[in-house]
C-alpha cells in the first residue's frame, strides 16, 4: 500500500471501453481514497474466466494485501456467522461494481471521463481504490504471484472442497472440469485426505498438471460410449462418488454431477453459473435419499478469516500454488493473457505490473 | 413379541385386493419367522399419506417394538456412518416390499393365496413378520400410541428440523403444508430453539393444534394479492427464513420455499415427493448465494439411534406428541381411519387391534 496522500495519483490503467473490445492501457487519475477505502499499488495481478481479482481492516501502508471480489465488514449478521460468506452490509454485486458511496475514484487523465470498476476492485492498474473490507492482509513471506490466485479462483475451489463439502478424509470426489477452478477442487479435496479424485473433461490437455495437484482419474465423455457419465462414476465407485463438484457453468454438466452423487449422504457443489440461466432440475424423489446440493462464492471462504489460513497452508507445503501459475507476462501484454485464457492455453497468467519482471508467453 | 414358535398364526389382517378398493379384513395365516426375521404381535397401528409403518437388534420375546420402514442393519458403510440413514444392505423399496429372501410370510387362511406386505411391514395385522433390521425397541414407559407416531410421519417432520437442517437456537423456519409431517418440523423446530416457525397452508383448519406445537405464524397464500409468498416471507423474516422445508409434495411448491431461503446459509429441506414426478428447477445464480437443498427419507432419522433418543425426549417432556393424535378407532373401522386422512379431518389416528381400546370416530 502506498502512503496515505489526499493527492490523485496519475498511472497506467487497462480500460475496457466496449464488451470483446481488447483493452487499452492509457493513463488514468486515482483519486485518494475516502471514508472506509485504501488505495492500493497493484504489483501483480491475474485474471479468471469470469474476471475478478481482491482484502483486513487495520491495514497499513507498506502491508501486501489482495484486493477480494466478496466483502468482510465484521459486522453484519453474515460476517459474524460461521455459516456464510456473504456480507450482508457490502453484498456483491456483478453489474456497475461501485463503491459504497456510488462514485468510482478512476478517470481517464486526457479527458477526465470516469472509468469504472469490475467488482468494486479493478486490479487492471498500477494503483486502485478499493473499501478496506474488500482488502485482505497476507503475510509478506507469500510470493506476489501466489497472493494473487488466492483472491478467487483457485480459493473457490479449494473452499468448495474444504468449506462448502467438507471433504472427509478417504473419500470420492468427482470434478466435472479440468480448469483452475476444478484442478483448484482437487488441490483442496487432496489437502482434506480424499483417496480418489476422478476429473470429467472433454479436453485432457491440463491432465499431466492435474495429476500434480492431486488428480487420480480422468474420464472424457467423449470415451464413453452408451452410458451416462454418472453411470460410469457409480461403476468405479461402487454407487456414487461422496462429493460432485460442477466447474463448468452447465445446467446439463450440474444434473450429471447430482446424478453422480451417492445416496445416503453424496453432496453435489455447485460452482459454475449456467450462462443462458438455464436453471438446475433435480427429481425430489433422487434428492431425498439423502443428497442435497450445495451453492457457494468463492468456495464458502470467508475472506478475512480464510485467506489468511491458506496463506499458512502454502507456506507450510501442506497446499499447492505454483502448479497453477503456467504464465507470467508484462502488463502491456494483458491483451495477450485473455487470448491464453480464451483458447484454454493457460491456468492462472500472472500480470506483472512492473515491467522488469515480465516473462514471455508460451503456450 | 410372541414367543418364537415354529409353528404358523392364524389371524385377522387388512387386506388390499386391488389400487383404491377398501380393505377387507380376512383370516390370514403368517408364518413363522425365518433367518434375521421376528414375528411381532401389533397391538396398534396408525397410517400416513404414504402410509408406513415401523425396528433394534437383540429385540427378545416380550420387548415392545415398532417397525420402521427403513432398516438399520448395523454393519453397512451407511449404517457405521453418521451420515447417512439409507442402509445400503437393506435399501427402501417401494414396490413389491417383500422380506430378504423375496418370500412372503402371509397367506389368506381360506385359499392359500399369498398376501404381499407394503414396504415389507405391514402392520394392519394382528401379527406380522419383519427383518429384526427393521425393528426399533423402545422404552416400555412409552404409551403405546406414541410409540408408533414416531415409527414414520411423526420422526419424518421432527427429524428434518433436528437431524437433517440442526437447526440453530434463534433461528426463523418456514414450513409449508400444515399436515402432520408440516406440524412435526414445526415441533422439531420448536425443540431445536427456533424463535419464528411459519407454516404456509391454505387451509388454516390444524391452525389450532398447530399453535400449540410451536406456530407462532401462519400465512395463506390465498390471503396475498400480487406477491409470491417467498416475497412475503422475505419481509417477514428480514430477507428470508433460515430454513425451509416442503410438506406437500409439488414441485412449485418446492421451488417456493428455496425461494423463501436467505442467502449465506439459507437451507432448504424437501420431504415431500412430487406425484407427477415433476422436477424441482432451481437457478444456479441464487443456489451459488450460499444457500443449499438437502432431501431425506425419514427426516434423517437412523431408526435404532434416534427414534430411541426421541422416545427420552418425549418422556423427559422436551417433545409433544400427545397433539398428534386426533382419533382413535378399532381395528375393524381402519377404512373410516383411510377416509379421515382422505378428507383432511385427521392428524393421526391410532388403529387399536384389541377391540377393548376402540373409541368413536368423532371429526
Amino acid at each position: 500500500m502506498e502512503q496515505n496522500t489526499p493527492r490523485p495519483i496519475r498511472c497506467k490503467a487497462a480500460v475496457c471501453k466496449a464488451p470483446g473490445q481488447t483493452l487499452v492501457i492509457e493513463e488514468v487519475e486515482v483519486a485518494p481514497p475516502r471514508a472506509h477505502e485504501v488505495r492500493i499499488k497493484i504489483l501483480c495481478t491475474s485474471l479468471c474466466h469470469t474476471d475478478l481479482t481482491f482484502w483486513q481492516m487495520k491495514v497499513t501502508a507498506g502491508d501486501t494485501v489482495v484486493p477480494v471480489f466478496l466483502a468482510q465488514c465484521g459486522d453484519c449478521a453474515d460476517c459474524l456467522s460461521h455459516r456464510s460468506n456473504i456480507c450482508s452490509k457490502l453484498p456483491p454485486s456483478f453489474s456497475a461494481g461501485l463503491p459504497r458511496d456510488g462514485t468510482t475514484r478512476f478517470s481517464l487523465a486526457a479527458t477526465g471521463q470516469p472509468v469504472y470498476m469490475f467488482l468494486t476492485i479493478s486490479s487492471f492498474a498500477e494503483y486502485t481504490v478499493v473499501d478496506v473490507a474488500h482488502v485482505v492482509k497476507v503475510a509478506a513471506a507469500l510470493p506476489l504471484e501466489k497472493a494473487c490466485l488466492l483472491s478467487c479462483g483457485v480459493s473457490t475451489g479449494v473452499g468448495a472442497a474444504w468449506k462448502v463439502a467438507a471433504v472427509e478424509a478417504g473419500s470420492t470426489v468427482a470434478v466435472f472440469g479440468l480448469g483452475t477452478v476444478g484442478l483448484a477442487v482437487a488441490q483442496g479435496a487432496k489437502m482434506c485426505g480424499a483417496k480418489r479424485i476422478i476429473v470429467i473433461d472433454l479436453n485432457p490437455d491440463k491432465l499431466d498438471i492435474g495429476k500434480k495437484l492431486g488428480v487420480t482419474d480422468f474420464l472424457n465423455p467423449n470415451d464413453i460410449e452408451e452410458k451416462p457419465v454418472s453411470e460410469v462414476i457409480k461403476e468405479m465407485t461402487g454407487g456414487g462418488a461422496d462429493y460432485c463438484f460442477e466447474c463448468v457453468g452447465s445446467a446439463p454438466v450440474m444434473e450429471e454431477a447430482f446424478k453422480s452423487s451417492r445416496t445416503g449422504w453424496g453432496k453435489t457443489v455447485i460452482l459454475g453459473s449456467d450462462g443462458s440461466a438455464k436453471p438446475l432440475s433435480i427429481s425430489s424423489s433422487d434428492i431425498k435419499r439423502g443428497r442435497s446440493v450445495h451453492g457457494a462464492l468463492l468456495g464458502g471462504i470467508k475472506p478475512k478469516d480464510d485467506i489468511p489460513v491458506l496463506v499458512q497452508k502454502y507456506l507450510d507445503k501442506e497446499l499447492q500454488l505454483d502448479e497453477f501459475v503456467t504464465h507470467e507476462v508484462g502488463f502491456d501484454e494483458i491483451n495477450g493473457a485473455f487470448d491464453l485464457l480464451q483458447q484454454g492455453k493457460s491456468l492462472r497468467c500472472i500480470i506483472w505490473m512492473d515491467g522488469a519482471k515480465e516473462r514471455t508467453i508460451s503456450a
